[in-house]
């Protein structure tokens, strides 16, 4: 804690982070299931019979995912638990609670930590998610870890490897914005890009109305994603132009990462509404018996451009 | 994957990866209730009726918790699921399934991916841990977080705020083996270091049969883990000098972290055996009511000067 001058040792930071995570208007752990939050060895939550528990970490590096100097603490904390939600969000599950581990740099002090729960905070009150715990230490880079649980009803939870053949291919919202907003540094698209929204409501719709067949959420880019999907399930995916971000180009909106937008399938004569709640639901393309994993975009193959950490380009 | 000439991408590592947790003598995801493991947005976890889980998160860092050329793959690998482990080991519970986020330096090849996980798996069979997903990134510095998920009965974990005034105060094995390894760098201390086993049968044990009213994992060290035992108990605890891993001052029995041996109370009649399956049970003190947190080792405070990532020294 040396930028903020305050020698407070880790038991002062684990109380500072358990009073904010049970402030007023946080939800209450209970009502989710949560028995023990913060402070002893573990968590400590009791399922409720006849559901199935859903299990995502993802992890937000300095450096990797963000830099230090354009990224505020609240944006990180609000990310790093946006990304778990979204995961959540794409098998159609409501979240129980969050554990995060948190490796602070010295750079990283008081007013950083402070920040960082309160945006993580912020999305957990909105999205009813508990803190339940987690881990602290010290560390070259910035370094945080997130671990959420949602829940489905038992054999409820969508899947990447459910699409069958002749299953339309939708996704939501418009595409590429998170790209946009790396480029640019500024506008809707950057903030868009720092405080992504996961579709939980969107998720539940797909899951209890709609029947989905399978689903994902939109992490790494349309290209890599719907290749996932299809190769998942043994398909190859046809797909015209999907709808882009405003300033997006086709290019980012096909490979860019980050926009946390659902990609899912339904049988082919589902009726999909054009919006949930505002948010459009595009009709892009069919899954088709074919060489599982490819993607054709207008009839040429589109390759898997979007992020992955360890290709070599 | 600079220091293997291996262009292969994150589907090809995670495969690799998913191969070896599925391999002959592998304990079945299925019987611990694991539906769906590595590959989907979330793994998927049907939990029994009546029992409530436990989960804990450990962060492993390079330079922080090891020291690259120290420490081979193996070893961290083993001492990632360890350190979760023994966190459930000290709340009674029986291990369910792991989650594993990974950040890999340029210098963490495939022999040291394969490495990293043999250690894992091997102490995943010998204790029924299915590893069930995880993460995977590149980074500046080797970062690893576990999250270990452990199942008890309902409302039966063993807690740390739940001993009362008169308990007797007790630990399991020698302590200090740790800190003489470390600074040794080698011998059976070092190995101790290395490979640290936790404490699951005693446990469950503690947790069935003594019916022990509060427990901890000696991870950052006798002082600070019985202090911060008393703390959430609202007790003080009188306590000798314990039992000392051969070698070991009483300074590092008392302060040196990473034993992962078992702390707990009992009521004061409890018969507790001198050994659990070979390993020593040492009485060592009692909980008194007075100020909360304080530790009389020999009738003197003694200061938690265990590990605390956060401390200045």
């Amino acid at each position: 804690m040396v930028k903020d001058k305050s020698p407070q040792g880790e038991p002062a930071i684990v109380e500072r982070i358990r009073g904010a995570a049970t402030s007023a208007g946080y939800p209450a752990a209970s009502h989710t299931g949560l028995v023990l939050g913060i402070g002893d060895d573990c968590a400590i939550f009791r399922p409720r019979a006849g559901r199935e528990l859903l299990f995502t970490t993802d992890m937000l590096i300095e450096g990797r995912h963000f830099l230090r100097h354009t990224h505020r603490p609240a944006d990180l904390g609000w990310k790093a638990l946006a990304r778990g939600l979204s995961d959540i969000a794409a098998m159609g599950g409501a979240p129980r609670f969050s554990l995060v581990s948190l490796a602070l740099p010295e750079w990283a002090g008081q007013s950083f930590v402070d920040g960082f729960y309160k945006g993580l905070l912020l999305l957990a009150r909105q999205t009813g998610t508990p803190l339940a715990g987690g881990d602290l230490a010290r560390s070259v880079t910035l370094f945080c870890d997130i671990v959420v649980c949602g829940e489905v009803p038992r054999a409820g939870a969508l899947r990447r490897d459910t699409a069958r053949s002749g299953d339309a291919v939708y996704v939501s919202g418009a595409l590429g914005g998170s790209a946009v907003g790396l480029a640019r540094g500024r506008g809707p698209a950057w903030r868009r890009h720092l405080r992504p929204v996961p579709r939980l409501a969107l998720g539940h719709f797909l899951r209890t109305r709609l029947h989905a067949t399978a689903a994902l959420d939109l992490s790494d880019g349309l290209s890599l994603d719907l290749h996932r999907l299809a190769l998942a399930s043994g398909l190859h995916a046809a797909i015209e132009a999907p709808p882009c971000f405003p300033g997006a180009s086709l290019e980012q909106a096909l490979h860019g990462g980050e926009d946390y937008e659902l990609l899912f399938t339904v049988p082919p004569r589902t009726p999909v509404p054009a919006r949930f709640e505002r948010l459009p639901l595009t009709r892009i393309g069919t899954m088709q018996k074919g060489r599982p994993g490819v993607v054709l975009l207008a009839g040429k193959p589109l390759p898997p451009l979007g992020f992955d950490h360890f290709r070599r380009s």
